[in-house]
């Protein structure tokens, strides 16, 4: 059993591990903590979890966590960053669902984080957890930085794309549109249900922190080099669930671009390539690790167009962190996720 | 392994039996009818059961659901009753999800439903399916009638009261709200989106089918009697979930109502008493077989307040289904139906 | 043309009050307040109002408001009592939308509110500004205390079958809910879209604020003489819109209640008794100042059911301020609040 | 007092009109038709006309509808061809607002509406009613093709970049999402609350029926030649609103944009350029007759992004159809059409 340690329990992430994890069978969660909710039981905050959970929030202590085999920092960004160097030391293995050590320069992460990184050579160490990517790194990994929920939605859609050369990479297009839970549970006007209910907008259009992320992965995936990836994001008026619609210009005419996709994911445990010309709903993966995808062309263009969804708090965040757990402890990639979305 | 079918599968509750069996342990689903899709993947029309689902809706057919050890009606009302009495003779146990097995009382069936019961002795032989009333009889069953949604939030809520004597039972009040699943996926007009979407409204405010159920369990729960029971139910711009508000007068001042009820549910695996004065949330339960509840009384007044959760595709159809075949196959009561509630 | 100040500007119902005034023929507003906001264009915090307002928010400040005709009051609860005092003096009409004026009893007020009333001699003046109860009070006003929302709702469905004392007004409850713009513009975690959509619940089901507010008109109705009413709370996952599910014992069996309902408000602009049977909707009233509603009876049984609907930002605020400022000032009672409700 | 009829007015785009020309102090809506409901009252299919609509629905009768001064077609496709010749004939104006005029190339238009057009003269006559492209003309038309709901925001947020020849039209990028009223009140499986509540998703992205549309609306911008627009549209669990995402290449570096936009919509009524970098929400439009738009551009690329959002039954529909009313009949464009939008 692996004992599992989360860091910031009280936002939308932190009640997300703790429902996969109550029911995975090789993990048990044995501390959560929560500096403004310590000593509370997490199911007096989170009510879903009584009778899954009997823990109470404690306040973030090294000893406490240091026992852990695994600990999850779902803390804000700038947080994880502080104390990850300690817990390693300890020979605990860390995910970090924040975006501290998602962006290799960081230059660019003071640029969009607005702060100094304290700990650049865990920058240098850590893993980029999109497993489809990555999955030997993580497996070896002590660090993984769990990427973020757009970031994943588009990398995936792009992936085959860019891999195989097919697309122009210097000028990529995502349009992205997230529920509200991936604003967080920080009270803010802005995601009141009286401001975003019956509403649709567009924000961060001039420039969001996942853009860099995003493009640089899309260079990496062509194996260095620049790209330009358009990313603008919408806030539809639900709770969960990521669409990214990809636009992108097809170098050559000739490839059957459904095949390649179907090769690239063949494998992959948590993609579902649907069949050419299908509309994914995000409600098809709601609480499930999937990125489902489908392909279009329209007559006479050589654009292709990829719809991707994500459940934002799953594959987006909370499940894929499990997900890299299991590779990081050597278990079943899927273990613990595998219920299926719940629709309707 | 328990051979399960299912007939009628394509609607919301077909599609969330099928949810929940894909994580059973003790249970597969070998066939799924459906006369109008019949032909056509399940996960066609259900992309979020692509890779749990290999099957294809099939006509119905008594070889084909006479090999089943359980068959699920999740058919329109008065559809089972025709076909409920040829299984039962080849040794299948049926579970009914709707409601042509519910009341005992066939004039008050046929004013209802509109029909003449073809299978009157079935009614008579049929067990009601609410296990915290009728387990042993249900551990017995051929044919057990699975309760109608509100029905079960109601009855439930009521249930301590009503047994311990201390509530009047000629004057109670269930003021019921439901998310539009309860209305099933057939196309109409009034649950579009544009217009049950941002509204609020009573229906069937003059008299609802659940009523006379929830007031022959409530005469049940006193050991005979009548009861008079006012249930008007609402519309909630939502999908999952249900929730009912219930007044009723203690007779008596100085009993401890929340201890009857903790006593009453206390080994009682799918409902949750929360402390006094709490408000429980239809997403607390969201995915989950659970019944939550908590009680309320207003300075100076005898009334006592019960507020009751479920979700009306689980602990109000699907999940109760399972829960009975648990029961009636000898399982563990709560085995596939483990997993905490999908919050936020 | 009237002169109009607005205070505390930047809630819903400081939107809706401009939203109404700008299709207002005999009515300007000169001014409008916001300590938080002060120097912001209304339009830039609301740009629904671009090209309609052309004001910005102002610091408060009594020589400005003092030489408007009318001011409301759109603050939060015990603000405006430090206020009102001083601009009556300088032959202001004021009209609150908060709760500093609304119960005639200080001690309850104190025990709901939490704090020492600064203006007890202005609670004696005030009005209640319900015009289906109290319009020539209103039109002699100097100081009306606009109704809460539910309580709006609420007493008017209850006026009829009061007032013609055919009901046991020891034994009323009303089952209220409402969408989540009624808990204001303020940042607050439980109204976020993560947590308050696709949900649904009570709160404050022990007792609310509006309870004694609704329990003093009942009062009132009859003519004096205690009244219990058992009110409960409900949040709706949607923005706008209140409906209220009135429940009460029936005296005497042999009255036409539906008779009753459309002679006492056969007159009135802004009640409309739908035919018996009929299920009024929220959005049937959205952005309209109107309360719908319908009667209904369940076979066999005493109990009459009414139910209730308004917007609560229009007849449950800002539009019943309207109303009261257009009595107060001797227009036409429906002058700028003739627009049909935005359906869907 | 323009004499108003109504074709087809059991929808959304039908129920519209009413609620504008309610409000319409030069219009009189003098008759409805409804084959389906012929002999219903208007405020029975309507509550929210209650008060403000006094016709009950007729069968469609030339005589009826030909002593009108202006009919507006609010019917499904394919239908208003048959029917407005011999209206014209009588010397009355129409104003289309289904898709039978809005393409010039009846090949295209029989190729995406899928039946042989059989008014192909009138197709030459008709003027396509963008006001802000062809004001003049429709000033003078006798039968105008009110645009659809997408095309309108689309082509405006375009308008200003493909009439200056700043951008590439040869690579034009439009997500579209609209809200579910868009897909009108006929009951269909997959515009339920219970199927596309809590969703996102695409449809038709291989290809809309307003692609052409709107296709031919920038190759006229440009002065003719060809343009090509990819076009995707998305449905959001919500009830009105559209939100256009558009992403253009521009040839230059060196124009202000926002400047060209700004002085291209200076004069118009109806639509409004924010600031550079704003976020426009659906909610600023809800019930008006505003295209809002705003310009954003991400450091270092040469994209221009527009989000423009209308309300799709008001400048998407209804709201259009009047403005086109009031321009074929001398009046003042913005009759009528004044009232601002209902946020929240």
């Amino acid at each position: 059993m692996i004992r599992v340690g989360i860091v910031g329990g009280t936002g939308y992430t932190g009640v997300e591990l703790l429902r996969l994890l109550a029911m995975h069978p090789e993990a048990e969660v044995v501390a959560i903590t929560s500096r403004s909710e310590a000593g509370m039981r997490v199911d007096e905050l989170f009510p879903s979890l009584r009778g899954h959970c009997d823990l109470a929030f404690q306040t973030p202590d090294d000893s406490l966590l240091g026992e852990c085999d695994v600990v999850f920092f779902a803390t804000p960004n700038a947080v994880a960053m502080h104390s990850v160097g300690a817990l390693l030391e300890r020979g605990v293995r860390v995910i970090d669902l924040s975006a501290d050590f998602r962006l290799r320069d960081l230059d660019v992460w003071e640029r969009w984080y607005g702060e100094r990184h304290v700990a650049p050579e865990l920058v240098e160490e850590a893993v980029y957890g999109l497993p489809e990517m990555y999955r030997s790194d993580i497996c070896q990994a002590r660090l993984v930085a769990n990427p973020g929920c757009y970031a994943t939605a588009i990398q995936l859609g792009f992936l085959p794309l860019v891999e195989a050369g097919l697309v122009d990479t210097s000028y990529l297009i995502a349009d992205g549109k997230s529920g509200a839970s991936g604003a967080g549970r920080q009270a803010k006007v802005g995601t009141l249900l009286g401001e975003a209910g019956e509403s649709f907008k567009t924000y961060a259009a001039s420039g969001h922190r996942h853009g860099p992320e995003i493009e640089q992965g899309v260079a990496a995936m062509q194996g260095g080099g620049a790209a330009q990836v358009t990313f603008v994001p919408h806030l539809i008026p639900m709770v969960r669930g990521i669409e990214a619609t990809l636009y992108a210009c097809l170098c050559g005419a000739d490839t059957d671009v459904q095949q390649v996709f179907e090769s690239r994911f063949r494998d992959e445990p948590f993609v579902d390539v649907m069949p050419w010309g299908s509309h994914p709903e995000t409600r098809s993966v709601r609480g499930e690790n999937t990125c489902r995808m489908a392909l279009h062309q329209q007559p006479g263009q050589s654009l292709v167009i990829v719809s991707s969804v994500i459940d934002n708090l799953v594959k987006g965040a909370a499940g894929q962190a499990v997900q890299n757990m299991n590779l990081m402890c050597g278990l079943t990639e899927t273990l613990g996720l595998e219920a299926p979305a719940l629709l309707p």
